[in-house]
């Protein structure tokens, strides 16, 4: 365990509930007055200018400072677990009390409301998965009430290639779509505004040292090719894809927009939160032997708490606080990080430094632990009540959906990933 | 028409049977003997090395040229046709015969099969469609006799997203891909190298300028945000694809590897090989009006011969051709180029210059025009016969595919789009 747990910060907002304190230390891409954008560590309502500080970093640590150079994580990333933990141990001493850097303040440090966040790495490849099981199962109820799961659901980690071009940090609004729709009982579609707009909670995972194309990355070795992980909102207008869907999967339905929260929360960050993959439920397949891994079963899943709220047009003007839409948890995952990335390269598919794979809808079982309004209103059958007196079965315009997540656990500071927000405009 | 037909060029080889004419002038990124990738322009058995003729060039031909520094033609896609069109004028005539620049022939001219090729530009995002239509109704066939097309085909461009990452130049081993499928008759999968490795006879389609995310690229626009074309093999590990394409569509059968002939064919060499789309059969419905344009409608198609040969080991050994498996024309896509771009930016979707479209396979409906082996062996069941006594029903380690495209009209110079190659080499 690599959590400090009783090290105050000398950044007094570190050490009282904030997702960010000094056990945290997540990294991103900010700018600030509009310069360019820089590489800084989200500590308490600051961050870090990592570059301000160059002079406090020697060694393994000063290059993973120096790989953030240019404004993208890629090559901070691509170099591994190492630097990464140095510069982590470094920051742990740097933001402690007691530590000279607090003499420096003001040449190193940002109020973090002042500053812009992006996207934190060039990402040239973004696939999105399908392994929030009782997701996958809700929504197969709706159309299979009998047989839920496809066959090949429990053997492999479903997924598919997703439009790295449209990732947008928190806070971008998000356009509703156009497309074509197929009206109900018409043989004729029609093309207009999206009409069923969506959200998904997912997790982001992001890929540290890639592989050539060719090779394959063994289960094994995988979780030491992931550099973190932060929450992503896969935005999608289901009616759009109830259309275009067959036979090749999810594509302009998806494509329009896909938000995330900019902090990379770190897998050392994310260490005390590690715990077994829950036990596969009587009956359930044995995963193949390139997807099994004792320590991965033992300790390769996560427990986060994930939030889902809501905001609506009239809900902010009545000063009504965001509204819970859901409650849920990462231990719906059927695979680990680690098995996705064995899957995704097994075939030889290169993975690069950067590349996001998106985990899939992490819902629960049960009312107000789902991940969507498809699964919440029973594909648009039955309305959510909003404390405003509104009702929703999709999104409207001017609704805006918050992403949070936060890992907590007896003895340990606990930290949170930040928000993925995004609000609906109109079409145009 | 932008062809000047009857002009001869210095470069000797480019005036007899080739696929780089003076007519063609593709631009295409190389290296030799190890040298950094640069931008040059295949010219007969020749590359023109852009950068070392710079001085040739003035006003909007230098801009084209000087975009292309750093050996990606993103910067150049993204310029537009103004300046492309520049550079082909200035080009045709610094390669006509009478031009100065042939007294500094050895400085910029390099012997083609001296270099090596790269991927022409960064690719950001890749999205493959499946327009060929007749290949559509042929692998229809196999699962729906009655009904091989499904209700959206004839209204929606199906297409998605592909993996950018190992999209590679013609020469590229294939290596055969492992991975899970389920045996015949079998309810568990197993985990192995492919048995049903296939190609996939397609064009790709190289976007010069994007749009901003939220934006769409009106039909009518669509065609000038085509930077030019190329061949592409879409590998397919068929047994792969069967076991897990439902419900989200292929994914690692695909994405091992993607080829593509290195040479992009710009949409000026193109201007005489274009064509009105083929009309509808009675019955179809027309298109909705976001992809309706009279003009596109009327010269939007593009005639290009297809071609797919095959060689084995064992008719190398034998020092016999390859063998054409089949003969196919672009002429069999049911929607155009344009109608790509303008559906794939509908929804706002961001394209930027360097994406890659594949048109999906171009087969015909008859046999000889098959793009694919599961569509010449029906699936697996007839075996092709082949000129050294082997049969193939999928590829073998060993085999090379070859595509080869070439577009001809009385009155106007051949030109080609050079080769397309891979060999197949033993899964790891």
């Amino acid at each position: 365990m690599t959590q400090p747990t009783l090290t105050r910060s000398w950044v007094a907002s570190a050490n009282g509930h904030t997702d960010f304190p000094l056990q945290n230390l997540p990294l991103g891409v900010f700018s600030v007055n509009g310069s360019a954008p820089r590489a800084g560590v989200a500590i308490g309502d600051s961050i870090l200018d990592l570059h301000a500080a160059i002079d406090a970093f020697d060694g393994d640590a000063r290059r993973a400072v120096e790989a953030t150079a240019g404004g993208q994580l890629n090559a901070f990333f691509e170099l591994g677990r190492g630097p990464r933990v140095a510069l982590r141990e470094r920051l742990l001493t740097l933001l402690a009390e007691g530590s000279t850097l607090q003499a420096r303040e003001a040449h190193v440090l940002h109020r973090a409301a002042d500053c812009q966040m992006h996207v934190p790495a060039r990402i040239n490849d973004y696939t999105d998965f399908y392994v929030g099981i009782e997701h996958a199962q809700n929504v197969g109820k709706l159309f299979r009430p009998d047989n839920p799961l496809l066959p090949n659901y429990k053997y492999v980690p479903i997924g598919y290639h997703g439009r790295a071009s449209t990732i947008r940090p928190s806070g971008t609004d998000v356009r509703r779509p156009k497309g074509q729709t197929l009206p109900a009982g018409q043989a004729e579609p029609i093309f207009g505004p999206c009409a069923r707009l969506d959200y998904e909670l997912e997790l982001g995972v992001w890929i540290g040292q890639g592989n050539e194309m060719g090779d394959s990355i063994a289960i094994g070795d995988a979780a030491e090719h992931i550099a973190g992980f932060c929450l992503l909102n896969d935005w999608s207008a289901r009616d759009i894809q109830a259309w275009e869907y067959q036979p090749l999967g999810p594509f302009l339905s998806k494509s329009f927009i896909t938000t995330i929260s900019p902090w990379v929360v770190t897998v050392e960050a994310l260490e005390p939160f590690r715990t077994a993959q829950p036990a596969r439920p009587e009956g359930d397949p044995q995963p193949l032997s390139y997807l099994l891994d004792q320590r991965d079963q033992a300790a390769g899943a996560l427990d986060i708490e994930l939030e889902v709220l809501l905001t609506t047009a009239a809900m902010r003007e009545q000063n009504l606080p965001a509204y819970r839409l859901a409650l849920s948890n990462s231990l719906h995952m059927y695979w680990t990080a680690a098995q996705l990335v064995a899957h995704h390269s097994v075939n030889g598919c290169q993975l690069q430094a950067g590349d996001l794979l998106g985990t899939g809808t992490l819902s629960g079982p049960q009312a107000g632990q789902f991940g969507s309004l498809l699964e919440m209103t029973e594909g648009g059958k039955k309305a959510v009540e909003l404390p405003s007196g509104e009702v929703r079965k999709f999104l409207e315009d001017g609704d805006e959906v918050i992403l949070r997540a936060r890992c907590s656990r007896e003895g340990f500071a606990s930290i949170g990933f930040g928000e993925c927000r995004g609000t609906v405009v109109a079409a145009r």
